[in-house]
């Protein structure tokens, strides 16, 4: 079994125990405030993942490799995000995988963007569109310390203003008018290509399904994905009392 | 903008209207029987995607290219199956993208490995169990189709007598008794790999929950993922009455 | 213990096993067919409730009292029903119990308006509106069967030309159209009474949400009802694989 | 249209806004505050029903009648309470209404026990039982504030030591050990008669089914209830981001 060293600039997850735990990226120099005391990142550097140390209060934490939602876990926030159960579900929807060529929009945080670049590699690209300089800064920021930068073209623009890109394997739009870019969108698809739209409200569905029908797209599909977390406790299984109970609707058409 | 030809040994997706299309392999001599006529396969071969051809009778259906779900459909089917909301979640939770490496079981009809091999190409690795020489035989020539088969080891095996692999991202578990192999599976993953069982009834999470503890694996997550579709027309949207209430609890693990 | 007879007139249920059970009123003369043989109702008359009699085929049936859902399931239906799980929200959210003056709307096939009326007894009062000849006749027959009637004044008559009781208690509209009767449904309304709609679009909620807007009534609320049926079988529990997944939002607002 | 006054001893809902309103008995002498002003409750005494007054820092406040379920909303609680979604429920689901004799157990607040006596009024009773003398005396008062004790009678008794009363149309088990009661409750039912029992995990779910089948009950059913709030803004209607996801499960069973 191989062990592996940290190194600086991976990510890691100390955790705490089953309900808390952090995720971080390990920079020389940088301090960790976490509400069990805080650790000097530069220490980690070196030690085998599966490591066990010590806040400055003496709480212990294990030092952990992360998966790619634990990281974005890490990211800085500025706008609402999508959880892994829409991203998993569009994922598929959007048929995008290793080597897919997909346009985004709006980045925000970039949670969308970076998932999608991080399963496109490392053949495929993702451009995405976001009018905010702001937003665009950060969600910069947030691929290059995912290491998604190479898969990504951000591009801070209105995506309304036209799509760059031709023979595209999906648009996946995560914005409040959708039905703004439905057209354009429609004429960068592949055949078999797929428009997705993600939003919370029922009047944003029936505006973009009004424009999907005008602009000729087929297999029109609305779902919502619902999850339910239980509390995991050998004898006691029982769903968690409060919950996400929505996040948005999944618009999903195809050009045939 | 590119348009490609169809050729020999493509999945097509017949579209003949909202409600119906079907999912082929395009194979010389063969005929394809839908409710609305039949079509010689080979007059697809060298026609552009996008085009519309006719049954028979003389039913207008048109030919497009496929995302990877698509042709899942169009596969033979042996044992139930994985729906598309649990597939990508669990794909996300696994961590499981291009490259990683992991192990499955039981094959069965071959979706999950299938999906999994999709996602760690080009560079990534599947190593599937299946007991039974019938399953593990009709998978093998589901994964043959949807080309899949140079990132999938099969191996037609229990996977209870061991696990053959080292150094692994992720184990993932669609079988009646995964609390047999939870400590195996332990054993061979990498610090932070994430271990997932996939159950239909309440008993089987408890009795997984219970080996987690023991195994000493941590972040431990029972989740249950709820789809529901819309009836997608304009200005009459609502929930379609009737749907798929269950499938199964996904639980999730990490050995930290 | 006290054990009763079966009397002409009564409903009986009649227990085959878990899966297949009847729901049959008892009428001298009639004879009964289901999928497990025939049976002449008359004699069960002046057989204890809990009797185990046989069909003409020799299958065994235990026959039971019954319960006032089980009877709805006995009755004749001509429009989509309300379910049990809708009907226990409604009557709680309308404050309709004991003594209750509601009016409801439309008619159908009679559930809501004979649950309603069962809960109001034996002070209160129903008044239900139906338009059309053909379903205001099965719905008196259905109210006069599950002896309801007593507490009922239907109706042939479009609510929407009016609604003529005054101190209402709740106002329930089961129809297509609610926005159209919210402001005459207000001015009927007690202080403090309640009127609902039930309505199974997106749009007709919104049309709704917008004419209680602008009639001044308050506390809105639109709730969604979701059941899920679990496989009763001890370690072996899970959901149903397939269920309802919708039937109608409902609209609740009151009059201050 | 009747305009009553409010009267001492009467409920009022007082209104501030869509997101705000608070549920008081009106009680000569007693000063009620809110988070927009504390009021003098005998100042409503004589009002009208829908009258505006102001609370001492000249926040506006409509007093309203209330209905049984926003009295509910008024009580001082001590356990974990039951919602609508479940109370309509179980109260269709277990043949509840005027006239019927029923059984429940453990009292608690009351909140399950003073909705059963509010719907079989005004023949029917509910005999509740509750072992801790504390909640006995809280649920006690409860049950008078509501008007419902007439229609109740609370016994200060472990239910495992058996049911005093016969000829029962329902027990309902809102309790830790259902099971340890079913054979018990079996015997006091009258044929068809329904046991419900209100459990929140799996284990309990599955140790009821057992002791339901070993002691003959039939029909069983187990089902739980989702409900789903949606934010009723015209123009933006959604679903609400957060909501209750879990209570309990409901089983359901009858002596045939």
């Amino acid at each position: 079994m191989t062990v592996d060293t940290i190194r600086e600039g991976e990510w890691v997850l100390l955790y705490y125990d089953e309900r808390k735990s952090y995720v971080v990226r390990v920079e020389r120099g940088k301090v960790f405030h976490t509400t069990h005391g805080s650790i000097d990142l530069s220490t980690l550097i070196g030690l085998p993942y599966g490591a066990t140390v010590e806040t400055n209060v003496g709480e212990k934490l294990i030092v952990s490799r992360t998966r790619f939602v634990d990281r974005l876990e890490g990211l800085q926030r500025v706008t609402q995000v999508i959880y892994p159960k829409d991203l998993g579900y569009i994922l598929l929807e959007a048929g995008v995988g290793p080597g897919s060529r997909v346009v985004e929009a709006g980045t925000g945080t970039g949670f969308l963007a970076a998932t999608l670049a991080w399963y496109v590699r490392p053949s495929g690209r993702v451009y995405t569109y976001e009018v905010r300089r702001d937003f665009y800064e950060i969600a910069l920021k947030n691929f290059e310390v995912l290491g998604v930068l190479p898969y990504i073209t951000p591009r801070n623009k209105d995506i309304r203003d036209g799509i760059e890109e031709n023979d595209l394997d999906a648009v996946v739009l995560d914005m409040p008018s959708p039905w703004e870019v439905v057209e354009e969108a429609a004429s960068k698809l592949l055949n078999g290509g797929t428009l997705i739209a993600f939003v919370p409200t029922t009047s944003q569905v029936e505006r973009t399904l009004h424009s999907l029908k005008k602009t000729g797209l087929r297999m029109v599909e609305v779902t919502e994905i619902m999850m339910r977390k239980y509390q995991p406790k050998p004898g006691e299984l029982r769903p968690q009392s409060l919950g996400v109970t929505h996040t948005g609707y999944i618009i999903s058409s195809r050009k045939l």
